[in-house]
């Protein structure tokens, strides 16, 4: 009776099993599970003996099946090779990002037991002109063979999910920051990099445009909403589960606004403007606003102000 | 210097190999191929010098790269598990539409000659609920696995092109009626059948409500259009390589009074009405009207009414 999490060393995935650890037996719908697997090429640096961990590759055949067994409750499925490494390396990109999907998706299929499926995907499927809000109903054109990865990992959720194999969950989860720690292969790594390098005295570099809009959720707002994704009921999701996790849409000039006010101008000075083209053709390819009406009457959140998620960085991380 | 045509035994692939042995140095952008090469897992009917036939299985390994060699002008990806099957047999139908897509796909970038790509999908990559005229925007919600695979290979022919592994062209093809011969297993079937089956005497269901809207093409209109695909510059069709196909907007109701126009009250009569769930299930979830401005502009065309595609089949293969 687990709960497995692919990807549980992960930035994302160490949180969500943290996360999964306090709400057992408080929140509502959450499966009742005994115990954690963490799924990664890299060893759960969470502690906890309900915790364990195998390491290994998803997407290497024959071990989706020893991943996901019977009695699996619940999966998340974070393991992803992101933006940056995706667009370098498309074959490498492709076999985890689609084939460990489909891997997954199988193994929990021959449980025939339909466990709940919650995968992570990325405001990445878009691209091309976008309208000022995106639509529920706004057809995934990706710019990136991350993001077209991503989509097609939606449309397998959704199929295996019409067919009962799977109680799928997609979300879109909107760019995190601040992410701790160093910066990443993502191409929207910066959007962290240009608030926690300035608050910890290091220059920075701002590769997009200041009008540039960012959807955005701190790291805290996207546990939450995953663990409320494995908590609510499919049916009141609908057939179509494919979720825009709700965020908060805000330009690089006002991030930089924000990291003056509460880191002040020292902070805010460390911060150039150099346009790198490779970046900004990914990002600028993402929508910067959601209509996010039905995942918050489904219970999902989000972040208040800007300057709060920088503060919360702060208070955690910097002091 | 060839073409390539996957299913090129099929009812389409056989049509489409006659009309570029007919278009070849007469259609402007048509590239100048020498021969065409017909792969599909049945002989291909057409007898001609300039066309070879490769039976084989698109998704078998290895084979793909056998069938797209350097040299290659293009290829017609259009060979597929119809949709009826692919709800009845889920592996199968993964396996041939969206493995066989992949492997041509990768056969396709390992000549590194970007190759024109077409690729024929479906508006049963639709489903939900869906507005009135459907815009070019609209989010692929597929009904049926066959619209989830073919969703999924639209992504991988638009990723690859944006690459410049292909140079593709997806075409969303409209229901095809009138299609001689035998009822098939695509969920579509009837829409031929309560048309061809009268004309010769037989009787016939329609399966889903009169007021049902069907997005309709003669054989011949769509067969030109995939031969104008291959033929228009990848680069009047812009960075996004998805195309729905112009057709009729039909309901099934006023394909029964073209039936009686054309083919008499006695023919109309043979037509029962019997309701069938699993047929209706899948059809009603496809759109009946769309937006075809842009493939209009760019030279795709579609048949007047639907009184001539009946006159069409008609004076071709009744008389
Ligand atoms: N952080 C964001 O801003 C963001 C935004 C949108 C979507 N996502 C998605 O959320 C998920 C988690 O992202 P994250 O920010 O925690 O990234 P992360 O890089 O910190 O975590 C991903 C984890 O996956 C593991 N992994 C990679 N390939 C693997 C493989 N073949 N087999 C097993 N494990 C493998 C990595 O070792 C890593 O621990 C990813 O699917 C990502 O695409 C993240
Ligand atoms: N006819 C329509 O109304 C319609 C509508 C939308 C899309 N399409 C698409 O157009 C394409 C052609 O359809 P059609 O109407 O000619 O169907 P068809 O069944 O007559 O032709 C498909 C051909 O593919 C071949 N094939 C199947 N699996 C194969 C495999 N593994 N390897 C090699 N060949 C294989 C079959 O032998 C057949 O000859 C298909 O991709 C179909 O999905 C058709």
């Amino acid at each position: 009776m687990r709960i497995v999490v692919t990807g549980g060393a992960g930035f994302l995935g160490s949180r969500v099993i943290r996360a999964l650890l306090a709400a057992r037996g408080r929140k509502e719908g959450l499966p009742a599970f005994e115990s954690i697997l963490s799924v990664d090429l890299a060893p759960c640096p969470v502690e906890d003996p309900r915790v364990s961990s195998l390491v290994g590759d998803v997407a290497e055949p024959g071990f989706a099946a020893r991943v996901v067994e019977a009695g699996t409750l619940g999966v998340y499925h974070l393991a992803a090779v992101l933006s940056g490494q995706s667009e370098a390396e498309f074959d490498v990109g492709m076999r985890v990002n689609l084939d460990g999907t489909r891997a997954l998706l199988e193994a929990a299929r021959a449980t025939g037991e339909a466990p709940r499926f919650v995968f992570a995907s990325s405001v990445a499927v878009f691209g091309g002109e976008m309208p000022e809000v995106v639509p529920e109903t706004l057809a995934p054109m990706p710019a990136s063979s991350y993001g077209a990865a991503k989509a097609m990992g939606e449309l397998l959720v959704n199929d295996y999910s019409r067919r009962g194999f799977v109680d799928g969950r997609v979300c879109r989860l909107p760019t995190i920051v601040v992410r701790p720690g160093k910066p990443n292969s993502a191409a929207s790594s910066f959007a962290s990099g240009i608030i926690r390098e300035p608050l910890a005295g290091v220059a920075s570099n701002l590769p997009v445009p200041r009008e540039t809009r960012l959807w955005l959720s701190s790291p805290d707002a996207v546990v939450g909403n995953l663990v409320h994704a494995m908590a609510v009921e499919g049916a009141r999701i609908g057939p179509w589960r494919t979720l825009n996790l709700p965020g908060v849409c805000v330009t690089a000039g006002a991030m930089l606004e924000s990291l003056a006010r509460v880191g002040g101008a020292a902070a805010r000075a460390l911060v150039r403007e150099e346009p790198e083209e490779r970046v900004a053709r990914i990002v600028c390819s993402w929508p910067g606003d959601f209509d996010v009406a039905r995942p918050l009457a489904l219970g999902f959140t989000r972040d208040g102000d800007f300057d709060g998620v920088v503060r919360q960085y702060r208070d955690e991380f910097v002091r």
